[in-house]
């Protein structure tokens, strides 16, 4: 058992500003009164402890309360990935099997018909008396649930307990240290883990965030160059947007500034280099959904002398490659720590997600002498654009389901904005044309996943064993 | 189970420095590998991880690395305090079944006979290869015991597991942060879970530790006014002894220097108001062995308007008073936390120390209206003489062995230089001088339990029941 966050930090520095988003600002205190009515509507709504409920809102203080409210509760959050296509968020719900959707009012006609209840936010933002709260946390109650798509099968959902996000906030705490006068600056997506864990950094840590409706470069420079932030995450899209808005204004980052946390892929050495000269601190980070954010760190001192390593395991995480102990050699990454999954639900929920507590990551790599980790390859054959994870299967599904279609093959290519974008490699049995495929994509999945190119070929690479080696596709081109 | 933290903070920070002690340092990396070659030594005098050890040392780097080769192999210690007499370590020894006593040579001759082998710090420091550590810890082992007395029984060894400790220091590090280059004036012993408790923050927040033989306040305030230190714990007497010498000198603490953690009892009012003048921070703590160090501590800036308070309960940790939840209503005060001790040793193995998880302390104070501890009255008749508790009982329990003692009452009196020192009232069935009751005192007990005075009475303070009450004591002066 852990006490309730919300109202131990609320009590620990009830007047420290918790919160801000455009022009207004919450102390902890405000955070956990106004989640405590959002908590009270939920209630009046049917919604109660141990119940699971989707929620689809856009960065928002909104969203924040729903979010505070459900953990008040202690109510398990399915957090629907807003770039979803109808078709993906029928699937997550229904695989999840909510007992209630909480949606932004804006956003209703995105959701698909399905057979649950919707709670519009506009209902349970209203000013009531304040529910109870629960004031003690199992450490194995789920708390959030993220889809993560899987190599050769339908995204799963990922459980994310107590334990989880608290063994995340503590080991980044214990490696990134905590000044006063902290402050975040929130542009990743909340149903992103990247995101979410900044709001359990907030809570836990009685850090300010800063949240932003979406990236804004400009507004990003401005809070680095005086200072009123002090540590924010990227991907390296974002980070590209930073260093040219800075470059272009010919200013620097302020020294009150102390990191930026770059995930989600690898960070082009230029981009450090040009970073190193801004005065902007850059620490590469390794993690996934699986691991309720970073699991290694790469420190910014560490920074150009270990370009394209993304560190060590943080204080209480633990990394081994797979079937080997000796330095340099290339296998699976394996990880252990509190902060593993311990599961998936709905209809993955049989399958492991450890052996002997260790997670197999499917991701290619390797330690150096000084125990440093270098990801080789992502996951088998994943893309990452834009800081999203695409799984090939996902599309190679979709696209296999069209009429035309005999057979799929994606890869991902290099992108010079979004580091890689996919691109199909199809196979036809009836004649069509490229942009009728594209159409389908787009009906079926989320915009970064429709194929940025598709091509038309006569054979897919496939190895002795029937195989289609994704690897070779781009051999084709 | 969590990653040997030795060996993990040797991977993140080698080149740190880890550990002052007088004209010597030494960086993690090299404390790392020492102790590992202090364990290797400990394995060829048989000690074996599961093992159970005495320690018997005063504060210095050896002492620093036979604990740290302990923590490598997983070896439980007893600590055992440099203050006791003989009869005393005579009886921890044997209640906790040790299978060797290490020992600093110089003070082999200061512990008793007793049927277990003896191993001296000279044997282990020898430098040979390293041992191969315990590369997992399991949390619920048994890191320390250290030996509590009772209200009315034999001291209790208490158990401090791996996730006590380790709760410690992360609450700890949620309450004050993390700032760059921080290092600790240790000068409380070691053998005390307050100088253990730094050990533990040192090896896994990365900090340095400046470990004193033994306080010298001249020292001390040079590092205070210099800034070449960041925090420390103290006692009201050691408190007083700085604010003494920063006054005499009229010199200000240093903007550097961030907090010391005051705890072993209440620290006077008029020691606060000095301390804020000479712009030293202090935060009063409440915390005791059977919770690895601080449960509650009053943030320095709420020190002046809360004076008195032991402050709030840490981030992961939970106080309540029992049978109430209205606020300045008196009651014993209960404690929940992942720093709970799961139990005592030896011939109190079988007492529970939690009920439905919580620690009844047998303290006895209230939560004001804001939260706020206020301790009104320690464990029953605990006497806190110089940070060292003495319980009544013990003393009660020797002078009463003396055959021409009838009946005896213990209780401490208030004392300008200690803040308190114990005081007996004898009722004698034949006469005896009070010096020879005072050497038969020091024989059996450790110095600071010996009672400052002695008063004969014709008779104690009793309730309807006959019970002695302690509590009306003082009123026979």
């Amino acid at each position: 058992m852990v006490p309730n966050w919300i109202e131990q930090r609320a009590a620990l520095t009830p007047n420290r500003v918790a919160l801000t988003y455009k022009e207004d600002r919450w102390t902890f205190l405000q955070l956990a009164n106004r989640s405590k009515e959002y908590a009270q509507q939920l209630k009046n709504q049917g919604v109660q402890t141990g119940d699971r409920v989707a929620i689809y809102g856009q960065s928002s203080s909104q969203l924040v309360m729903v979010i505070f409210a459900c953990m008040q509760l202690q109510v398990e959050m399915v957090m629907l990935n807003l770039r979803l296509s109808k078709r993906e968020l029928s699937y997550q719900i229904e695989d999840a099997q909510v007992k209630k959707i909480i949606v932004q009012d804006e956003l209703m006609k995105q959701l698909p018909e399905v057979d649950v209840e919707f709670v519009q936010f506009s209902t349970i933002q209203q000013v009531c008396e304040m529910a109870v709260p629960v004031n003690s946390w199992r450490k194995d109650s789920t708390m959030t649930i993220m889809y993560t798509s899987g190599t050769t099968s339908k995204p799963k959902g990922v459980r994310q307990t107590v334990q989880n996000h608290l063994a995340s906030a503590t080991s980044s705490l214990y490696n990134t240290g905590l000044i006063e006068d902290e402050a975040w600056i929130c542009t990743m997506p909340i149903f992103h883990i990247s995101g979410f864990s900044m709001l359990c950094k907030s809570i836990l840590h009685g850090v300010r965030i800063d949240l932003y409706e979406k990236f804004d470069e400009e507004k990003v420079v401005a809070q680095l160059i005086e200072g009123s932030a002090t540590r924010m995450s990227v991907v390296a899209v974002m980070l590209e947007k930073i260093l040219s808005h800075l470059e272009a204004i010919d200013a620097k980052v302020s020294p009150r500034f102390q990191l930026a946390l770059a995930g989600g892929g690898p960070i082009p050495k230029a981009y450090l280099q040009r970073a190193a000269a801004l005065h902007l601190k850059v620490a590469q980070t390794y993690g996934m959904t699986e691991t309720s954010s970073q699991t290694a760190t790469l420190s910014n001192e560490d920074a150009l002398r270990k370009i394209g390593s993304a560190g060590k395991a943080l204080m209480f995480n633990e990394i081994k490659i797979e079937g080997t102990s000796e330095p340099f050699v290339h296998g699976e990454i394996c990880i252990r720590g509190d902060h593993v999954t311990p599961g998936y639900i709905g209809q993955h929920a049989h399958l492991p997600t450890t052996v002997d507590d260790w997670l197999h990551t499917g991701d290619v790599g390797y330690l150096d002498d000084e125990g440093y980790l270098f990801v080789a390859d992502r996951r088998s054959d994943l893309i990452i654009s834009g800081g999203e994870n695409i799984y090939p299967a996902e599309i190679e599904s979709v696209l296999s389901s069209h009429e035309a279609v005999e057979a799929v093959g994606v890869c991902g290519l290099p992108d010079e904005k979004w580091g890689q974008c996919p691109a199909a490699f199809v196979l036809l049995k009836k004649e069509v044309s490229e942009d009728v495929l594209r159409a389908f994509c787009e009906e079926n999945l989320a915009k970064y996943k429709v194929p940025k190119t598709i091509h038309f070929v006569d054979e897919l690479p496939r190895n002795g064993a029937g195989k289609m080696m994704r690897r070779k596709l781009h051999e084709l081109l």
